[in-house]
């Protein structure tokens, strides 16, 4: 398994990014529960020759879609590893606690967050930010909301984000109870950005209506074009007005050890909670985010509840925190193994590299777009998204939606490559996220020519009549 | 790594059951983060000398703590492929998402589910709890709690859970926003199983002024004592008075896979909404367990945003549903492999055979106890927990505790077995939790022996002076 492990990884550039499963083998995927054993080598064979080549090989160097990290070898084994060990990092005196609080301490030195502040290790981005926006909600409320309701709060509470924050933060404010009624979307600028203005006046506006402002939610990385929120004065506005500041830097917070763009998300160390995004930026196996909190009573308050099963004690097993104080999750796997190996098997310096790496791709790639009259930029290039769109001529928005979806979908299928689209102010174009290891700057320039080539062999209006 | 894993696993017998890491070891866990590379032999070596000995220790046969799995070598080998195939299981056209909709679909099948019923793999069971319990909430609200708040709730939603609920319950209510007063616990007779009378009572007491009853969380084995409330009973209230029924059946919901055992959990099919684990009763790696509910259209509507950059195709690779629609997460990781590759290795009966072996094992504990003159069951043995404590003469209840303490450390410390405590009813005792699939009938008759054994050389009195 590790060989074949070895040889897939390897191998990746010359097979195809992604390819569809087959209808008829999909219908394999139905039926009663085995009731008996099968043979392991059975069971593994159907692993690599069903599922590996029908995989969404985000693995690959030209997988350039939605925003994910992808994957290395180490991580997986660590994950083994992990299972191997099988501690339940929900707490207890064991090497496993000491991996897991230490990767916390490293991630909370690499953001630049003071001694003191602490943070969780949670299952992805938006796990991470449902842990920062219950602190901060908790820690605002001004009533104790492990007893009382989000009803008997007097006035009631208000988020605020730009109009391109993640959708994780509406998911959280219905789970909240507090609901996207509460979550005031700010204006962007030009490029992206949280118009200061905009939210000095939303917050002005709220106070004098008597509701409370709780909370702004920063973006550092917005999912759609890259962009980072004006970070210190953000910071400056949410001390002076007493408001919690949430980060959600699953996309860019890591960019603090990128040296050659670490200016980028400078005033991110300001926040009072944090969300980022291991299985992203550093490319560990899915699935692993953190959460920092400046303030580790606030957070550990936010989670603790006391359980007559569950005592520390002094001496044994349970002579430890229960880490389970600091999130939702009881049980909670090793993940931190993953990330405490891959940090010391390459160094945060070779991660810092990687990012700067698909920096500088994006502002390539951005070149190419700007060299290609057939191509149109959709949004300034911030950082590692890149939004465009094939422009023959003659076409109107719906056309061109449709042109460039099919151009997006003949690319998918075709293996070369996989990118997304989306929307931007109302007009459709495709996009490319540049979060990958693997990728060569010749990637780059082969997407190019492929867009180029596919957009210009389709009849502009002719393939448009199924959109 | 593998071939270490293996013998780890073979010699886990003569090895101790835990051990505690000594203070110089965890003070290498500390520092700033790794900046330079290091060799990957060299932090795997610290892997195997480090943590494997100081490992929490539920993979051995004498862990009989809480309640967690063993593990098992086919769910590490299903962790490693996951992270090697590398599929993001938010969504996507892709063998793992076949995978993922297969697990859930068995497990749908194993519990009696109706066909059409849903599902969604999380990472634990109190994940899974909240995914059903805001479920409920959301669908027993009455208003749109994705736009609006839970002050906007007209009259007060009430949740109903029997005085031995798990503390993940509490932790959901904070996190709904509904609070702790929220939910009102309801006694338990002398079984430990949740009233009747008393949750009928409650609920028309609550009607009468004004409070709407929303839903009743009945536990299929409960933490403290592994008993199961009254599920058909509770089933048909809440049917007559149109309450949502939340199974939490982190413990007892496999029992329905256990031939001798499987008329205990009678009635689950009938939850509107369930929580498994299958880190406990599957023994899967952690962390992985399920969430299932009646109502595949309430499921979705609870999670599913709309987000721009996350659009379903007809083709490509987003040409599926997005199975982050139906949970909290948005990137989720392949924990569905581990799930597919231990039931089609070992099959559904053996998994049952294990379990109706470890309840049998229950009643032998609880047979030895009651053998034993010095020791004292302290709740009816329901299923795979058994509560008591050693009681030498002569002690009061505080010197009890301080007594069964010290029993509980020793052991814990002496690396013999791995068991915790409790409080039933205001009285301490050790408590039992046999969910292991290496344990054989002469681990229970160790410890027992070992527990009399220790209880007996200790002084009554004299060692309890630091309690
Ligand atoms: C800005 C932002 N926040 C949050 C998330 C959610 O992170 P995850 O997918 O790890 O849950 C994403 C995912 O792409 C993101 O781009
Ligand atoms: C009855 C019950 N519910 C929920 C949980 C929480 O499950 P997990 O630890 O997987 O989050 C447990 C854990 O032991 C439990 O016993």
């Amino acid at each position: 398994m590790v060989d074949d492990a070895i040889s897939r990884l390897q191998g990746l550039r010359d097979e195809p990014v992604w390819q569809p499963m087959p209808d008829a083998m999909k219908a394999e995927f139905h039926g009663p529960p085995p009731t008996d054993p099968a043979p392991l080598e059975a069971v593994y064979a159907d692993v690599k020759n069903k599922l590996y080549p029908h995989a969404m090989g985000n693995i690959h160097p030209r997988f350039l879609a939605w925003y994910m990290g992808a994957g290395c070898l180490t991580g997986a084994l660590a994950d083994f590893l992990a299972a191997i060990d099988g501690s339940n990092l929900g707490g207890g005196d064991t090497g496993a606690n000491q991996v897991d609080r230490q990767v916390t301490d490293w991630l909370r030195q690499m953001m630049g967050f003071p001694e003191g502040a602490s943070g969780t290790l949670v299952n992805g981005g938006s796990m991470a930010n449902i842990v920062g926006l219950t602190a901060a909600r908790n820690a605002m409320a001004g009533v104790d909301l492990h007893t009382q309701s989000v009803a008997d709060i007097g006035a009631p509470l208000r988020f605020y984000a730009s109009d391109q924050v993640h959708s994780c933060h509406m998911k959280a404010m219905n789970l909240l109870g507090v609901g996207c009624a509460g979550l005031t979307r700010i204006a962007t600028d030009d490029t992206f950005r949280m118009d200061l203005d905009a939210l000095r006046a939303a917050i002005q506006a709220d106070r004098s209506q008597g509701v409370r402002p709780a909370c702004v939610i920063a973006t550092a990385g917005t999912t759609n074009t890259g962009s980072i929120d004006p970070l210190p004065e953000i910071a400056d506005l949410c001390r002076e007005e007493s408001i919690w500041l949430h980060v959600d830097g699953c996309i860019g917070a890591l960019f603090s050890i990128a040296p050659a763009n670490r200016h980028l998300v400078a005033g991110i160390e300001k926040a009072d909670s944090l969300a980022l995004d291991l299985h992203k930026g550093l490319h560990a196996p899915f699935d692993v985010g953190c959460a920092l909190l400046r303030d580790q009573k606030a957070h550990r308050a936010t989670f603790a509840e006391n359980a007559e099963y569950l005592q520390v004690a002094t001496r044994g097993l349970a002579a430890a925190e229960f880490l389970h104080d600091y999130g939702l999750e009881t049980t909670r796997g090793f993940r931190a193994l993953k990330v405490w190996m891959m940090l010391r098997h390459h160094g945060v310096e070779t991660f810092g590299r990687i990012l700067d790496h698909n920096i500088a791709q994006a502002l390539h790639l951005t070149a190419l777009i700007d060299a290609a009259p057939e191509l149109e930029l959709m949004a300034p290039t911030s950082t590692t998204v890149v939004c465009f769109r094939h422009v023959p001529g003659g076409l109107d928005e719906a056309e061109l939606c449709a042109h460039n979806t099919e151009i997006m979908l003949r690319i998918q299928e075709s293996g070369i490559a996989v990118i997304t689209d989306t929307t931007i102010r109302g007009r459709h174009c495709l996009r490319v996220a540049i979060c990958n290891h693997r990728t060569k700057d010749e990637d780059i320039d082969l997407l190019v020519q492929e867009v180029l080539r596919i957009g210009a062999e389709m009849t502009p209006v002719g393939v448009v009549d199924d959109a």
